[in-house]
């Protein structure tokens, strides 16, 4: 763990492409040194495949040792450590060995040249005798007492690429958490995550990096410094650490069924603050004019900083719409696709990678505009999909994100040990601490104040401490940290992020079951049974503490109503085959248009519509899962009973709001359920050993065309029509 | 289309991790010089990273649009061009327009340094006023009188490594091959398949070799050769060609049904001669020793090429089939894993792909691996996995193979003009074409003319003329003559080999359809029924000329039979649950260990057993198809009526192969069916108008818990007790 100078960015990019390209440029020269170097020179191009390919093959296995072990964690339930900290703890211990075990020292002599060069372009042609050659700069090599260049080779290999995490490995993850956004409860909740993840994340920035800077400046008094560290370095810091992330969040909330809004507000705000996070790190780079070392305040560097952030977040964001817009166009245009589900998936595939592509062609975020993209196809595109392609993209984006973010927590791992530049300082880590917990809790605690002002469902202290202590640190700020570790201070903030990362996921993460259980955010009753093949239906009761009645209505903010009817009366029907025909949204006057802009298909739908984006059809976990609605009324004993007639009333295609308002007017006693919600309207939570109704596999008493028990209140287009 | 040297190498695998590396590096340097330098290198780094996702866009949208095509030609069931072909076209059209249209020169002076370095070694390092800095060698750039370097920077860019296509791009289509083989046909042909395979190709390189260099030769002696052109290049050259596409092999037969067993023959042949192709032509690489220019006839090193590929053929079979064996086993010993599908795909993706990094890292051929370990999978894991994971498995990697060929046939049109080094002599290319036609004719019928003495069930004049006709060029030819473009001979042989894959997918592929008909290799009545939700049933009769009586037992050859029962009595049921229990097959002195060895589900499947294997389950495309066998039998007149007595024995639970042989007993008039063929007892081919029943969407009238329809005669372990 050395002090020596960036030796870790050396890239092996070479493990994904595998180039043994030298191989054979090299044949074909004439005269007899030149074949002999050529064959020596191919050799050593083949020994490098080799090694590539075994190094490659150390990170599968260790993957595939991370999901036997994960299967074994699932299988006996044990809860208290995370997938994500199983991968951390593997590629731990693979550094370890790494490490200390193997050690390759790299014999460099035989490819040192002295050039008379001042300058390190990125490219650089080499003339051998008349014959030019392209080299690409790979990094610097570390050097330890004068000319000597050492290395390890075995560490040096293992290293990736950090523009791998961003351009291969994030995206998928990104994309899938939009694309898996519980989209009911996000927009019913949409102004707090935005306060969170817009006001909260620069919050927190500013605080981190200002306790930092206290943190630095004591360092450097007491002589503790061993470089620079400049005031935007620690704004830097700030920003990156201030990333929460979705991953862990979206596992531990998703697997343990708490309360739905707990969840959407925090998955919410971990997918939006990463997007924040990274434009905000980049604007942070901006702010610092170039070549200009001065790192003093300037204002018009502030706002062109400022500028830069609106700009590219906005930018991503209109991209990642505007392609996901057009992929819905395109699988509305072309209905018949939906006879050929491996081109439709290959397209949706394709148009949502073009996505990232294009944002990155534009000089935009190409992870943000992939998170409002998948946003987007969710909404709309997935509608026009085929149920096979819809189960296909679902599976396919599934295992993608499964695969990356495993490989990303098991690099993290391995880089503790692997990375050769660490800088540990202890006063540092002691202040990154100390700075990220007051960071969050200057996010959390005063933000939540604001909006319970304004908000009729008011944000629980609980639920406020929750989100105060789930707020993991993953991928994202992995990712954002390794990306430059050229400076003294860019190690030393990426050996701190580390130990923030391992922290918050084994501690933090580990502990959040616990936590939820002693805040009582949610406990859940779950029966899972298998109907029939790859069918498994999941009854499942929230009962939460019933302090808070909610009316849908009133609780959402006015522009997301407004937003709201636009979308159903205009834009879905536009996009989608889901929505009511453009005929019956329209006014009468702009019938000619509406009838040539509706499909047939949207007419067949309007009878039996499907509500295909009812958030459970989104978010599942591998199964097709459902969330049955039950209702269970209670009379004023406490007791429950199952009430069979508010099941009926749900089915009979009154939707579930609709009932829900209904039964606030019968009598306060009587316990509904709302979604997935059971609102309790009593300060003493029941007994959780609640008993379940016999779980509707046979098809529901009414068989009317137009219920769905799963239907969404905010996604079904008959509101308006009722 | 120069005649100019080697400038194509110049791989921009950077298009795949689109390093901007650099960037980053060179940030915190000291000094005024150095920081506007960096400033300068970021910037240039910044454009590239942005050119690169330009370019990458660029393949991503031709693919999406001959997605749309395709989607196109499938709906209005245009069948003469093949959607590969289709690719290329739009790679043409688009290698038209960066050529012509699009010209970016490259302003190679502020990065070229003169260096005195004698060689050119694979890494470079660059001491830069005392510190190092790796570079890597990319390629070498082609020149114009004397020390002018000119490059289109655009058709450079657009120039992908070839190792690409070779680490990313097969893998994915090998191992989809090997995994939807019909293997029951498969092992019925296995005997003819590895004679087509094995000697087939051989005599193919060979012929192909020895006319080329009488061409060669020839071209000599009237002056048109410009370099040098040796016997070991004509049979490289030979072995790359005579690899035929199992790509638009399966796509086309499987589109048209044709005859199983032809389909058997054709697509068997063609994925196994992939295989052997790449070891051959790696194999007459190392026929020549390491620096020797002689290139004449060595007996020593012809026999170390011999064991060379012997030993790497049968390396890399061990290695594919001992990984797809452990994947078996991981998914049988840890059971519970099905109720994870998710985790159970992910491991399944994992394995298969770590066989191709374990066989690169043994430095055997990873392709070849991934082939066999793709066979093992489908016969053995499969049987293990959940049907969700089986959907899943075969779903993602219809993808992936779909994407990869798609991309590489659109590469393939694209690099007819970005190709910088073309190098088209009439004269070779009139002597390839006659060379690939004779090369084929000499595989085809002799070994067809041989085979038939030993055969039961004789290969028809006009299967043979079919496989003559169809053997396309496509993916691995592209591949193995793009690996290496250095020489003047190998450009040339890459111009050449381009020239034939686009006559034979054209031109063969598209002429495919009306050759079937016209040579009557078995017609389709093909009903298409809509019986629910996701579920296609095709029934299908496949009638044929009926000159060929068989009996399965015996046109088996006696090594598969001895296989076939070991591999049913032993290894499926220590490797799978489908299988009959170990305590059923093992002799009862073994009852022990046979107990200790055999799963609970085993057990369990004994009373209904899937026969997931049989090729139905695994071949299908796209849809979840499926062959009704129908038995229609056809009075002394010659008028067929469907028999529905012999359904009824069908579904009895006597397997089809003994319901053949009663068949036979009875009378010769008798037109029964055989898995999904039709076998008709007289020389003049019935009307292909056949009547058919009504589908059995019904379940069959004996709901015996034993009965299978769609039973694999081979892969029924129920024989053995019967």
């Amino acid at each position: 763990m050395g002090l020596k100078p960036n030796s870790a960015l050396k890239a092996s990019k070479t493990l994904f492409v595998l180039p043994s390209l030298f191989t054979f440029l090299l044949v074909g020269s004439q005269g007899e040194n030149t074949a002999m170097d050529n064959v020596a020179t191919e050799r050593r191009a083949e020994e490098s495949h080799r090694q590539d390919s075994a190094n490659l093959l150390i990170f599968i296995m260790l993957l595939t040792l991370t999901i036997l072990t994960i299967w074994l964690f699932k299988h006996r339930r044990f809860r208290f450590l995370h997938e994500t900290g199983l991968a951390m703890i593997y590629g731990l211990l693979v550094g370890v060995i790494l490490r200390f075990g193997v050690h390759v020292p790299r014999n460099m002599n035989n490819v040192t040249m002295n050039c008379s060069v001042n300058a390190s372009p990125a490219t650089l042609l080499v003339n051998v005798s008349g014959r030019f050659y392209e080299y690409t700069l790979k990094g610097e090599v570390s050097t330890v007492k004068g000319h000597d260049v050492q290395d390890d080779e075995m560490l040096r290999k293992v290293t990736f690429d950090p523009e791998v995490f961003f351009n291969i490995l994030l995206p998928p993850i990104i994309f899938h958490a939009g694309y898996s956004l519980k989209r009911r409860h996000f927009f019913r909740n949409l102004g707090s995550i935005l306060a969170y993840a817009f006001m909260g994340t620069v919050i927190s920035s500013f605080v981190i990096g200002l306790v930092m800077y206290g943190c630095v400046t004591l360092m450097k008094a007491v002589g503790q410094l061993g470089g620079d560290f400049f005031f935007t370095d620690c704004l830097f810091f700030g920003a990156i650490v201030s990333a929460t992330d979705p991953v862990t969040v979206l596992a531990i909330f998703n697997e343990l069924k708490v309360d739905v809004d707990l969840y959407a507000l925090m998955f919410g705000e971990s997918v939006l603050n990463d997007a924040v996070a990274i434009v905000l790190s980049s604007s942070i780079g901006a702010y610092q004019p170039a070549g200009d070392n001065s790192h003093t305040f300037d204002a018009t560097a502030m706002i062109k900083s400022f500028g830069v952030f609106l700009g590219v977040f906005s930018g991503s964001l209109a991209l990642g719409v505007a392609t996901g817009v057009m992929t819905a166009l395109i699988s509305f245009c072309f209905t018949k696709l939906r006879d050929f589900p491996l081109l439709e998936t290959a397209l949706f595939f394709l148009m949502s990678w073009s996505t990232f592509l294009l944002a990155e062609a534009c000089e935009m975020t190409g992870v943000v505009a992939v998170l409002f993209c998948g946003m987007t196809q969710a909404h709309y595109t997935f509608n026009n999909l085929s149920p096979d392609s819809q189960d296909r993209t679902k599976q396919l984006f599934e295992l993608l994100n499964f695969l990356a973010e495993n490989f990303i927590f098991s690099y993290m791992g391995l880089t503790l040990f692997s990375f050769q530049s660490h800088v540990f300082n202890p006063l540092f880590i002691i202040g990154a601490f100390i700075a990220v917990f007051l960071g969050r809790a200057a996010n959390i605690y005063p933000l939540s104040f604001l909006l319970n002002l304004g908000r009729k469902n008011k944000i629980g202290s609980n639920f406020q401490h929750v989100m105060m202590f789930a707020g993991l640190r993953g991928a994202m700020t992995f990712a954002l940290s390794i990306r430059d570790t050229a400076t003294y201070a860019r190690q030393m903030m990426f050996s701190t992020t580390l130990l923030i990362v391992f922290f918050t996921v084994w501690v933090c993460g580990g502990g959040t079951t616990p936590m939820l259980s002693f805040m009582n955010c949610g406990c859940t009753a779950m029966v899972l049974q298998k109907s029939h093949a790859h069918f498994y239906v999941f009854e499942q009761v929230t009962v939460s503490d019933g302090t808070q009645h909610r009316n849908t209505k009133h609780e959402s903010a006015w522009p997301f109503r407004i937003w709201y009817n636009f979308d159903n009366t205009y834009l879905k029907p536009l996009l989608t085959h889901s929505g009511p025909p453009l005929t019956a949204t329209l006014p009468a006057c702009c019938g000619p248009l509406a009838r040539c802009l509706t499909s047939t298909q949207a007419y067949e739908n309007e009878g039996h519509q499907h509500n295909d984006d009812s958030d459970e059809l989104v978010l599942n976990d591998g199964n097709a899962t459902m969330y049955g609605d039950v209702t269970v009324s209670t009379d004023a004993s406490g007791t429950l009973t199952t009430n069979h007639k508010h099941l009926s009333a749900s089915t009979m295609g009154i939707t579930s709001e609709e009932a829900l308002d209904q039964e606030l007017a019968f009598g306060e006693h009587e316990l509904v359920i709302r979604g997935t919600r059971l609102v309790l309207p009593m300060d003493d939570p029941p007994e959780p050993t609640v008993t379940l109704p016999p779980p509707p596999t046979s098809p529901p008493p009414f068989s009317d065309p137009f219920s769905d028990p799963f239907s969404d209140p905010f996604s079904d287009p008959r509101r308006n029509r009722l």
